[in-house]
């Protein structure tokens, strides 16, 4: 996906959001603005939205010096999830349609905000989701494509969220499916890196590997050869979350989509409305 | 009224707007958007978030070429607004408290969007605000600072709005006061100039002056001896709008704020919640 003139606007907003969680000075808060604005002046790399908001968050450490500003957040979204994963699983064991409740369980949590003081109620947050329409669902066709040895890369998402997807994987690895999970290989935003992946009960479930790059979603000049192979090698991809969308389109695969549509340039790339949850199916 | 860090942000969003009014093509918009960024990483005057803003517009006319995008805006709004002068009169003329009332139609004026295709409903839209509670209502105290011999100054904002303003206008002729109307000296965003004034039958009815400068509310730096003298000579000044607001508050006077709060951080300055309604007394 290609920026819209939108994402230059974004990018000071994200800037501003995360140097906020950083620090309370508003001096500093300026500073990273008017930093970010003399880097947007010289030219930034824009392949992707992505590509171009990593730029804030380097900005954001540069000028206050905190690398990890989404640190606490993430922790208490891990434990926050996890808490509910024995009622995710019965969800799970007791549908009508197993594969396509742990489907919804994973966009459930890319949907939910786990954020501090949030009042979460499973019943309302969750359950609402295993109806609410998809705006492109490609459920049957994610069934058939799933099975016995089929080989599998899950490009995850947030922490917090990274706890469903391990319902989802164990529904691919139920099916006969080979499953390699991936996160980033430094933290960036709220995204799930290893420790994440630890936490989640991923690690001893299957194999986790890293993007080998601390950028948003995946950005195909700075990801390993590792990942890049396991990306090409597989049979299908299942990708999580709007930054990995923005990367994974830049390169061929047989990919499934799973997200919220959460600004109006992503929701306009894939012809939904803002808001809508999307399980696209997409392959070139 | 001086900048939060998201004026900066708020600068950048202004930009990319008034850009997609004065040209469909992305690579343009996205230069305001880079050349902008130069700009502020150069350095900005942000003495108010309205002088900050100003190097928005001023951006969108470098690069676009286009120094009045709002111009087909601005004539339907003054159109669309006439059209419902009589029955706002009306509605004064016939009202229990006229003064209130056409206060209240001044304020309407400010909060209407008489935007190009919107379907304006006047007894959906404008008589709704004859009813809606003001978070600050300096109602009765306006009532004994106007009246026989009082020179008043009214800082005028919009095109389209000023029509209603010119039904306040009249009540406060009614009441004895001499008004002075103030307008823009020259095209910005959709702010109210000389023509508007002439169009909304404003010239016919009170000696109508310009702020010297066409910047967005008041620039203190840039405005004319004629607007300063009027302003600091005044017995009270009513001012429409944001922009006057975060102006007007850089100098001791008399006034009566009349708007919508229409962004966070002038809520915030205000003390009230984003969308309500005001009818502050200031004074130092």
């Amino acid at each position: 996906m290609k920026c819209y003139p939108d994402c230059f606007v974004c990018l000071f907003r994200q800037a501003l959001n995360t140097a906020r969680v950083a620090t309370d000075d508003p001096v500093l808060q300026r500073q990273v603005l008017e930093r970010l604005a003399a880097k947007l002046a010289a030219g930034l790399p824009d392949g992707t939205p992505a590509m171009l908001s990593q730029a804030a968050y380097r900005t954001v450490a540069e000028v206050t010096g905190v690398l990890d500003p989404y640190w606490d957040q993430k922790t208490t979204t891990n434990a926050e999830a996890l808490r509910l994963v024995p009622d995710l699983e019965r969800m799970v064991r007791t549908a009508d349609n197993p594969l396509e409740t742990a489907v919804r369980v994973a966009v459930a949590g890319n949907v939910i905000d786990l954020g501090i003081g949030h009042a979460f109620d499973i019943d309302v947050d969750v359950r609402e989701l295993m109806t609410r329409p998809f705006a492109i669902n490609a459920m049957d066709d994610f069934r058939d494509n799933i099975g016995s040895g089929r080989q599998i890369l899950y490009v995850g998402d947030n922490s917090g969220e990274i706890v469903f997807d391990r319902v989802l994987v164990e529904q691919l690895l139920a099916a006969g499916s080979a499953v390699v999970f991936a996160v980033k290989a430094g933290p960036v935003i709220n995204d799930a890196t290893r420790e994440d992946a630890e936490i989640a009960g991923l690690t001893g479930l299957v194999p986790v590997i890293t993007t080998g790059s601390d950028d948003i979603g995946v950005n195909w000049e700075t990801c390993s050869a590792e990942f890049c192979d396991a990306y090409d090698g597989a049979d299908l991809v299942v990708s999580k979350g709007q930054g990995n969308f923005e990367g994974l389109t830049e390169r061929s695969q047989n990919v499934y989509f799973l997200l919220k549509a959460k600004c109006e340039c992503v929701a306009a790339e894939l012809g939904v409305t803002f808001g809508d949850i999307v399980f696209k199916h997409w392959h070139e």
